[in-house]
């Protein structure tokens, strides 16, 4: 597997597994029916550094974000975002991106990194927890989860 | 004091107290550097619905917005921000503002209002505690304070 900065042209690769992810209304706290410009908008925003993962055979199989949490005095707490592809769930894929992006954020000289809002039925919760993640705390019923209902939405953190 | 949505022409009545608390970096996560045209488009976004508290002499003396704190299956809870100016601090304003974006926020539909990043040496959490907000975590040493060093953010919530 090979982990590299996205390029615009890369967008088309990510677009089917962002949307089905999306959709599915599970995992993130976006939009299920965001349209693909909006949807390219936000994951390639200038203001994020984003990565994709490639499989042996040149396939986009995942991709990551990094970005500042906060602005100005605050600006030194990372945020990340993370996307693989549910066909290739399992893979190490999302361990991989995630391992790429912790080392470029401390290397950028980000000193923490935060996530915002992972739903708290979302398996990746344990990947987190693996990687030196905390939960700091939980949103009550934030989420509404197709499947659970009403579910929390946890703040994870770590220090670089 | 009146309570009224914000119109277009209320900017330049809302940027001088705007630009002196983010241009202090005391207690918003904002480049305190950000231009007026900057600072414009993120307080009167069209996401967001913005208000003005008026003095009875017509003066705007702050504002307030709220917006939606998440998306999708999550977008029924709130964030709210506020700005008071600091020659009017001490008066009520704060808390006026509050007590009307709760209101309007509950009428609204949203379960539930975070502040994402309340630096924790700012006067207002104890405003945000005597209005029913509990400190759900700290992100630890998350906030250069010019005088105060690195402190935490505090992420706060309540039901409505």
């Amino acid at each position: 597997m090979l982990i590299r900065k996205a390029a615009a042209g890369d967008w088309p690769r990510i677009w089917p597994f962002w949307h089905r992810i999306v959709a599915a209304a599970e995992t993130y706290a976006w939009d299920p029916d965001t349209s693909e410009e909006d949807a390219r908008a936000l994951w390639m925003s200038p203001a994020k550094t984003v990565y994709v993962a490639e499989d042996d055979t040149g396939a986009v199989v995942g991709s990551a974000y990094v970005t500042a949490n906060y602005g100005g005095p605050a600006a030194r707490v990372a945020n990340a975002g993370f996307m693989v592809d549910p066909d290739r769930a399992g893979q190490g894929i999302g361990r991989a991106l995630a391992e790429h992006v912790l080392a470029v954020a401390r290397a950028d000289g980000y000193r923490a990194m935060v996530f915002n809002a992972v739903v708290e039925t979302n398996p990746a919760v344990g990947l987190w927890i693996s990687l030196g993640f905390r939960i700091l705390a939980t949103v009550p019923e934030a989420y509404e989860h197709p499947r659970h209902g009403p579910v929390g939405l946890h703040i994870m953190y770590r220090a670089l």
